[in-house]
């Protein structure tokens, strides 16, 4: 396991040990999108990724890079989330139990998402402290490995991979990458990839404005935690990693913050034009595009579309 | 203009000629559906197209085939679907006009589309009679050059296209082709490309039982139009045309009729599991499968998906 920022090695060293238990997933692109805004917009479409999202990457490379001795009573997580789903499958890929935390009022489609990946789910009331002191218990009870979401220089290291493949994949020279930021994960990740094999890109992460906390934190140069935080962006209502910010203060070059109403507007736009499905969070960076956060014209850039877990019931549009 | 089955060099060249105006559309896969059905599935994802659908090819073929005399009046047909949108952006590529007939009630979305290539819209009352006779009017008064959805050899060896990249692209060799049936226009062109360029494959076309002249064609061996078709499959509606029902004899292997209640199952597993956007049509085939009518398993098989304009505030689930 990592106990420092991960190197390049260990970037490669992490695609290897996930390559075959993961999609490469596709890069889209729109020509009605990219007249649209004038410039060359790539699509890293980690909704096609297994279990529907880029967790998928965090959760096979640290359950594969756990020892027998730590792998034997299996890993446990609190998540609501994709992460939930994407450990539960990396665990039983390994033949280990998985234990899963999830609050009361979890969405079904996520509950039974976990359950048909074989983990084990225990629900507590939906507070952090009591998700907290329910995992807990349960790592009392059964010894499982504890694998935090993205506060963990393994689960960064992996996430770097879906940038590694998307400047290995695109044909051109990205002026810019865009990339949601909730805890931190995906965009530390994205980061440290562009810091190695594309250091001339810039890197912008795009986060609601109702769950800035990497925004505030970046600009004060200190983790501000969230407060209430709100957005339709479920999977961005997370704060800051420790591990994770320091990777972001070093190697992102803005974060810039966009409102609800673009957030559906650029889902929708995604839905029609591009005809992929893709969880509210993906949308934030094309959200930033239309409220011209971020100056595209002309640019070539690469979008990370983080997942595509959402109730199609519930559409906001 | 062709006037005889296209020949495998025909449909190269179609290919050559709408290679730089549509997409080379990808072929996605899922893991979780191919363990559900023991097999391995590779939809060709034509919801990906030009327009959003397979008929872009078609009809970028025929507005480029026509020579100079033939086009400067522009091009006419009548269509409430793809095949409007399609023309209507192949016309405006050229720089000559389009003009549409377009039912009063067809949807918004549809209608929108084509104003936005730049088609210009004749409505008339919901019936066969008053589009074709509004479409008699339109020509005379413009001259335009009336370009038929699927009973033409120009649009059927465009649609083979879509087949013949499946082929090429796919790494495996594929057991099964499975593809829609509506007026036959890409089941002709994917029976033709499975001839010429995998004549090991078969080809299984798949229609809704409530609208299942094709079916009863192949059956009868002469074609028995349809009465007064009903499916969620809008873009199956039509009856076959001479020209693709004489492939379709020589060339297509089976056809199977399916449900309502698979078709949309099957369309709720594409959105849910793939994450793509799919039409109601484009989701009878993996109704096929759902419904045993089609052994896949331990098969290769590939599925044409032939488009992915839905009205997605009305879905079905």
């Amino acid at each position: 396991m990592l106990n420092t920022i991960p190197t390049i090695d260990d970037i490669y060293s992490a695609h290897d040990r996930i390559k075959k238990l993961i999609n490469r997933t596709p890069i889209l692109s729109s020509g009605t999108l990219n007249s649209i805004f004038g410039s060359s917009l790539f699509f890293k479409c980690e909704n096609f990724q297994k279990a529907g999202a880029f967790k998928s990457r965090g959760a096979v490379n640290v359950v594969y890079s756990l020892s027998k001795e730590q792998a034997v009573n299996g890993v446990c997580t609190h998540s609501s989330g994709n992460h939930a789903q994407a450990l539960a499958r990396a665990a039983a890929s390994r033949g280990i139990p998985s234990y899963i935390v999830m609050p009361e009022n979890a969405p079904k489609v996520k509950v039974e998402a976990v359950k048909e990946y074989g983990g084990e789910i225990t629900f507590c009331k939906p507070t952090l402290e009591a998700r907290e002191s329910s995992l807990k218990d349960l790592i009392e009870k059964t010894k499982a490995y504890e694998i935090h979401p993205y506060n963990n220089y393994d689960i960064i290291a992996a996430q770097a991979t879906a940038n590694k493949e998307l400047i290995e994949d695109v044909n051109v020279n990205l002026d810019l990458i865009l990339c949601p930021v909730g805890g931190g994960g995906l965009l530390s990740g994205t980061a440290l990839s562009k810091n190695y094999f594309s250091p001339n890109s810039k890197v912008i992460a795009c986060e609601p404005l109702g769950a800035d906390d990497a925004y505030k934190s970046f600009r004060k140069g200190e983790i501000v935690p969230s407060k209430n935080p709100n957005t339709i962006a479920d999977g961005l209502l997370t704060s800051l990693g420790d591990k994770n910010f320091d990777i972001i203060q070093k190697y992102v070059n803005d974060i810039v913050t966009v409102r609800e109403d673009s957030i559906i507007e650029a889902m929708k736009i995604i839905f029609e034009r591009m005809k992929i499905i893709v969880e509210p969070s993906s949308a934030v960076p094309l959200a930033a595009i239309i409220e011209g956060k971020v100056d595209v014209k002309n640019k070539n850039v690469g979008i990370i579309i983080s997942g595509g877990n959402v109730d199609l019931s519930k559409l906001p549009f």
